[in-house]
């Protein structure tokens, strides 16, 4: 592993190695549209937390493939007129933070929905379905089948519509919308705000699932990476379709999502 | 970590401790009544293997839960009346061996079937659509629903039916067939010799998923076993489910299967 990256100078224009695919764009633009015709039917059931300055409640709502996805949803007391609102996303492996933890952002009068991803350690519910490994690491879930059975995409696609449903609230000030969130959060972000370019402000805090190629390239196919290493010992040792994987996971590479960003992106230092 | 386990004259005598699930007998009686019920519809196709001694072919054919599911099969050239046969189970995360590795046994006369997992590192078909986290090692999946949804179960299952695909062959002695493999595929070796009695031989090596309560009181719920932290950490950081957790681990403990075993047991040193 190399214990050095290229120079800063050279970071600061590198512009990442992972092919892109070349419908890249269609792909998304069909996840959107099949996102949008969902009926998400959201639930909002009070959860028994004391706070004097917000309500608590459990979210669930309907997303892609059917899944019921999870989110805890905390919301100002007294509202007057409309609030701006916060969506925030977890780590891998991990679970939406306590009401506790997210009554901070409520107290200064801000809407707050913390999201669940599907099948990880919370609530919201990992339907199967993909072809190929479900061993290790979610993103390489659905790489042996068409890219649209991707876990990922549907990963991303619970953050655009958690965005709709905190949108469409009559109290949410719908043009004062942020998203933050760290490591598989910070990609959460990403993908968040550039599925919804009406997000105004994101915080994405140093963001996985990018530049899979790179990884490759510097042997850092570990940790949360270790689903590259696995995917090609099992399934395609001799790397004969590597330009193609690299090419299908370019689908779920947030770099290629973040020109769809409209927001003020604020990249905090580690 | 306790470094020493109990005495040797202890563990000798040493029954386990996870609890077992009072009708136990009825869900495995129910689970193979269903895959019973099942058409595998095996489908053997030839693979591209030179081999002097033997013939070597791809087998697919469906299991429980709608699942394909896919193992190696060699079959001696030259078979007169009907030969013994072997079933072969890999360690977690892998896949069955490659065609090669399977010719001693056949080059002795045996017909030799290597299964793959279900969502592991092979080419079976994990389907999904288990009640909770996806996200860690496959004896958790399925925890937050009805005992027949555990992943673990189906993955048994498939040894069953791979069994009973390898003993209906017209050129396959029933009476002479044996199972073995290590870790996991230690575990589906007791798995499939209790599941099928008709088993004549098994070498379980070092077998895996057994006496989940004890591996937690030992602090060893790590690597293989981490699904036991994550679970708990995640949905039962209190441990106000812990009983009825273990008890439906229970059902996939291979220490309660195993009585059901009539075949011949070599327990190899490692």
């Amino acid at each position: 592993m190399p214990t050095v990256d290229m120079s800063l100078e050279r970071l600061r224009v590198y512009q990442g190695v992972n092919p892109r695919p070349a419908d890249f764009d269609e792909y998304w633009d069909r996840a959107l549209a099949e996102m949008n015709a969902i009926d998400p039917a959201p639930v909002f059931t009070p959860a028994d937390v004391p706070s004097a300055i917000a309500e608590c409640y459990h979210l669930t709502f309907r997303s892609t493939k059917g899944a019921r996805i999870y989110a805890r949803f905390v919301k100002p007391k007294n509202i007057c007129g409309k609030v701006p609102a916060l969506l925030m996303f977890h780590g891998l492996s991990g679970s939406c933070d306590s009401f506790c933890k997210m009554l901070n952002y409520a107290s200064q009068g801000y809407v707050v929905a913390f999201l669940d991803s599907r099948g990880q350690g919370g609530l919201s519910e990992d339907v199967g379905g993909v072809s190929g490994t479900t061993y290790t690491t979610p993103f390489v879930r659905g790489l042996d089948g068409d890219p649209d059975g991707l876990l990922c995409r549907d990963l991303f696609l619970d953050t655009a519509m958690l965005a709709r449903i905190v949108m469409g609230l009559d109290y949410v000030d719908e043009t004062r919308v942020g998203a933050t969130g760290g490591s598989q959060g910070g990609a959460l972000t990403v993908a968040c705000a550039a599925l919804v370019p009406s997000i105004k402000l994101c915080a994405p805090i140093y963001p996985y699932l990018s530049d899979y190629r790179r990884v490759w390239d510097m042997d850092l196919d570990k940790g949360a990476y270790e689903g590259l290493r696995y995917y090609f010992r099992h399934f395609d040792p001799r790397h004969e379709r590597e330009q193609e994987i690299f090419e299908k996971l370019g689908y779920i590479d947030i770099q290629f999502l973040a020109p769809r960003i409209r927001a003020k992106v604020l990249m905090p230092p580690v």
